[in-house]
């Protein structure tokens, strides 16, 4: 567990370096499959004096095994999604700045170009509000079983679609490790700023052409990928 | 005195470095309820020569008692917040750029997200600009009434609502101590650029839903609150 | 002249610490009026290589007197404004990107708030564009001559009005001594930031009430001036 | 060859200097006339480990003769534009955030001021999209023919107009050598991002008067020019 939580707390360490986070508005955690626990950032404490012993372990009942800090309040969301989605290995929450914007307007971000074509496919969708009984009775397990049934009722992948948006609120994005879930925030991030800027440069703006989303897609992910190193 | 000249200084040095304040455009101030005085920034020093020394102490009278340099031209307002508001240690005035173009546009920030319910309950008022007479005779104390009557006549309570806007000039916020009235200027910074952001991708967005907003408030503050660590 | 080398080369370096230029695309001069020479930047050189004595020196009939370079090529433009306003001692030229966008705009920036009214008595006016006449014969110098003329004929005084947009191109802004020159140029962009964002905010928005812009201008300049401390 | 890895390596390391790329988002080559053979970034690299023997050397029919990492996905495009672009001796491609928002648009830049006609003579031209023929086929190298083509239909000059937009996608830039491409390319993304705030003021703008575009080009460009000094 000792290396998942450095490699937990280097993940949350690369929010402040890439203008993710104000103050302490982000986490970050991992999850060890085979153990069956994960590791996220503690409740409110400052980046700056944030060491990787401070890191919180908890099962998969939601259960603290470890650490002398609570868990980030959001704990119950990353929970949620680890059980629904058993090939994510990593979680991370923000208040990225372009990202919840769009979330506060309560829209999904459409795809306007390659650069979320080579990351995401298809929209970055955007959840509906909950209501005042799913948010008064348990708000942060809820949030997760929202976003696992938009997921299970559109039928998308969320591998392919590592990203969504939580109304009035803010991002979620997810990948293999919790490297991969910043990567994602910060594409995220990018395309959410640029889709901002093409809408207002061509109001009456479309999505992508299909095919031109493939393309970047596929030619970066799947068994014909051609982006990149060969790393298998 | 010599901690809180300290603790002021050390406030208003956070400015530059959150880019809340170009040149010598803000001020930060902190008080000695006991004592009955309270210490605020010099007018017009630059912040890369200022010191702990510098700043000036003043009584809840308006006059300096200590300190070799003139105190910020605001400092009846500021004396106006103190003498209303018990509860507030420390207060800040701002020139950041997102907050004052609302104020220069005379709008409310409307609560859109949970950024902004979890500091700050309800909008971020807007008071109307002062007439001719308030201009001319003491702008800076009656700016301060301002801002004391909108919180009598509306009942709303300065330590939910720890900032608003100064119509056609900027935003004041506050705090229990200096370092977190910077802090609560700094989200309302954040939540001025989002609310602005959100306003041009979705022209017909609404506030969040109240018990969203209930949510996020008495989730960080109030008897049932279980963000963060206990300090208690 | 070496004093003054010096000090027009400390205003240049200003420019990329405020992020006012990429590139080359800004200069600053400053004038000795006792020795009826200016001294400005040597066109399209780099800011991280240029020195002090890479300065040049003109004489007022837009001879270089001394300097191994060729003088920036908006010389002419900084002769005319030193011949028509003698307060003035120091001019600079930016492609500052707010205040460029107004400019290309060809919208003169309504005074909608404090931060400008500090600072600037009334509106930044945006000069015509020159007509085909003018930009073939003299370009550079007819920039001036328009710029002088605009001032003449509003009546409004320079120092007043320390800065002017023209169409198309981008700003001027001028002060006491090239810094400044500089610290106008720095206002300017910041309150174009502004000014864009309260736009947008409110379509609808009016200038500043002159009673305000009357306060905070002459709170900062003139004889009743309380802004600052002493130094006279 | 082993001068030209280097300066390709350079020309590349600009990129997050000058804040044009988010992680490998971005490739930079440069060609070798004489020899026939050109460099560019190897795919999908970080920046902070790429070493300058990393560089890829490709032939002109598209081989890879020397390197141990695959060369940028991108090198297709490359090798067309070097085949039908005679002069140009470097070539960029990047998602910089205000060009690539244009190019999501669909729409070209107008040349709205002289900080566009300085370097770029009129707009700015945003190529059609590729159909799914195109896409599936040889996608990399039939966006190269669409730019060559473009150029070759409208009779414009590539040395006059540095740099394009694919739609949905991105800018490509180029220049005389590597260093002068990635010039371009900064100067298109401030280009780009004051058009985008210029057309935000004013709605009903037009573009700059052609002699004022003409005289910004030429001053900086030809036999006349005499902007910078002379290094003939």
């Amino acid at each position: 567990m000792e290396e998942l939580k450095k490699e937990v707390w280097e993940a949350n360490m690369l929010l402040p370096k890439y203008g993710l986070v104000t103050f302490t508005w982000g986490n970050v955690s991992g999850i060890d499959r085979e153990k069956g626990l994960f590791v996220i950032k503690p409740s409110g404490v400052d980046y700056d004096v944030m060491k990787p012993e401070d890191m919180v372990v908890m099962d998969m009942e939601g259960n603290r095994v470890e650490g002398h800090y609570k868990p980030s309040s959001d704990t119950p969301t990353h929970l949620e999604l680890y059980k629904a989605f058993p090939e994510i290995g990593g979680i991370i929450h923000t208040h990225s700045s372009y990202a919840t914007s769009w979330a506060q307007a309560g829209r999904s971000i459409p795809c306007y170009g390659t650069t979320h074509a080579d990351y995401m496919y298809g929209d970055i969708p955007c959840m509906r509000c909950l209501n005042k009984e799913e948010i008064e009775e348990a708000y942060e397990a809820n949030t997760g079983h929202l976003i696992v049934n938009y997921f299970k009722e559109s039928g998308r992948n969320p591998m392919d679609v590592p990203a969504c948006l939580c109304k009035n609120h803010g991002p979620f994005a997810w990948g293999k490790d919790p490297h991969e879930a910043v990567h994602n925030a910060v594409v995220l991030e990018e395309v959410a700023k640029m889709a901002y800027r093409a809408e207002v440069i061509e109001p009456r703006i479309q999505p992508a052409p299909q095919e031109l989303q493939d393309k970047h897609y596929y030619r970066k992910h799947g068994a014909n990928a051609y982006y990149g190193q060969d790393t298998k």
